[in-house]
């Protein structure tokens, strides 16, 4: 669990876009951050109070939270002398980068100098037991995708926040370096042995309240060959009650996979749903998420229509048009 | 890839079922092998010439094989003896045993002075790639069971044996310890980091003939919530031409989860199918292999008439009737 809130170090992120992991947490979670803090010529801004590590920890910052991607795979000299300033005055680090932040000495030295916690959400923290497929109270949703990267950790995530919003009993499940930063836990799921992941996901989402939903953070896509073992494991460990199915209407192939096509959204849940009963016979299709950011709004609400009427399903752009019929679905199962 | 032939190290086994990767390894692959060593008050005996190491290795052996399992999870000093004398006089060591023999630092040593290697055949030793889906060249038959531990191996085995006594092209290609330490080579796919599952069985079966069949070695099962991920990813990973399906009649709930029943062949066939096609369209379901080691000879006769009937497939148990309709299988797709 990493320690809440957080100070966003933007380093020098040439644009944006390299900032998005920071961008993610102030998006869903600006209850969490304190406020942003840049080196010289960060070409990134989350419009937010840019503040020194001395100030931001008076307003309770504990955790520095690299929100960037760094530059050629090294974390520079630069950044270390921000990062080292940090641990001395307090704060704990969290990454996401592919390099360990564990793997660097001088980092090391100072986390255990200061007594602080160095956490590289990439790795695995925890030995996940093998599942054992056991029914556990509460209810569970996941969202599946025809295709990897067509916005399941978003409609996960905006569904969690409305069913917060309306006083429902919800708790988004990161399964992902992105999702497990943002929400301050959750399981690197693509990390984990083999062995092991499908009880990654069980100890993802115990037991809970009869009325309290589990919003799982999808990954991959049955169809997408590299990582549908992966999903299988959600689907399983997941033991979920509701399906969500996600689409990108406009993508012609698989995410990487050049001579793959989508499946429809029928074929996903003709394959997803009987996969899901192994562990949940009671598992249901909610609801369809759409990704339109493609098209027209026009076009969109068009095909969101045509979805409906094919399929029988609440279809919705949660991003454009809001997760209200997606949460819906939920409370009319 | 291990040094063949073997010397096969029994220890002290208190009995013949701990030394059963000895035994698979003498069944399956006799040529591989130079002879047994044991321990005072070993129970087990392969039937094969006991050697000391001197002689064993004037023979050709060239790698000592741990085929015992040990007891507490503890390398006893009494084994350590033999396995650092075997280094001495030039031989390399393999293991399938949950401790590495890498963490026990006086063998590490001996190994490093008399410059020999040590296999652990549980951990990978190779940085797998991501899949990419390319068609390969050549044939692949894969094994899908109703449940973990019905035969899958052995079905395989016996089918890459014969294949060969008929002069086809044809390798099993080990995906679990035993069958690494029985041919020498393979992908301990249960301990692959999630995310490269499917390319680690891209990289065990590469193009090959056209005429070359790889018989995939199967883990898990699609239906057993604990492993499924795993199954999933050598159904897209090894891209099958021909998936034969594997059955045990008379096991009741699925193994390990006493809240699951097994699914029947038909609803294996509609589940694998489907998704196997998705990497390879052309797959097709050749067999059905069944394990019938609990049934009188008359009950397995009657039941495999049953299946054949009611599957349109050709089936048999290779243990008690041999491979051949398998292979038959295979040839007529």
């Amino acid at each position: 669990m990493i320690k809440t809130p957080y100070l966003l170090f933007l380093g020098d992120a040439p644009d944006q876009l390299a900032a998005k992991v920071a961008q993610g947490i102030k998006d869903w979670r600006p209850e969490n951050v304190v406020g942003q803090i840049s080196l010289e010529g960060c070409g990134a801004d989350l419009g937010i109070e840019e503040l020194d590590l001395d100030s931001a920890y008076e307003k309770g910052a504990r955790t520095l939270v690299i929100g960037v991607a760094n530059r050629g795979g090294v974390i520079s000299q630069a950044w270390k002398t921000v990062l080292i300033e940090a641990l001395s005055k307090g704060y704990d680090l969290a990454s996401g980068l592919h390099n360990l932040l564990r793997d660097e000495e001088d980092l090391v030295e100072a986390a255990e100098k200061y007594g602080r916690t160095l956490h590289d959400v990439r790795v695995p923290s925890v030995n996940y037991p093998i599942a054992n497929g056991k029914t556990r109270e509460g209810k569970r949703c996941l969202a599946v995708g025809t295709d990897c990267s067509v916005g399941k950790m978003y409609t996960a995530m905006a569904m969690d926040n409305l069913m917060r919003e309306r006083g429902m009993k919800s708790s988004f499940r990161a399964t992902g370096q992105t999702g497990i930063l943002i929400t301050g836990d959750g399981v690197p799921l693509d990390a984990v042995i083999a062995d092991f992941m499908a009880g990654s996901i069980e100890y993802l989402s115990p037991d809970n309240d009869p009325d309290h939903w589990d919003l799982i953070e999808g990954q991959g896509s049955l169809f997408h060959v590299s990582y549908s073992g992966v999903t299988m494991a959600l689907i399983h460990g997941g033991q979920p009650d509701a399906l969500i199915l996600c689409h990108e209407p406009t993508r012609e192939t698989m995410r990487g996979l050049p001579d793959y096509t989508l499946p429809s959204l029928e074929e996903l849940q003709d394959t997803a749903l009987p996969l899901a009963r192994i562990a949940n016979p009671a598992c249901q299709v909610a609801a369809v998420s759409v990704n339109t950011q493609h098209m027209s709004e026009e076009d969109a609400q068009t095909y969101l229509n045509e979805v409906e009427a094919r399929l029988g399903l609440p279809a919705t752009d949660p991003y454009r048009f809001g997760a209200d019929k997606l949460v819906d679905a939920l409370k009319d199962l």
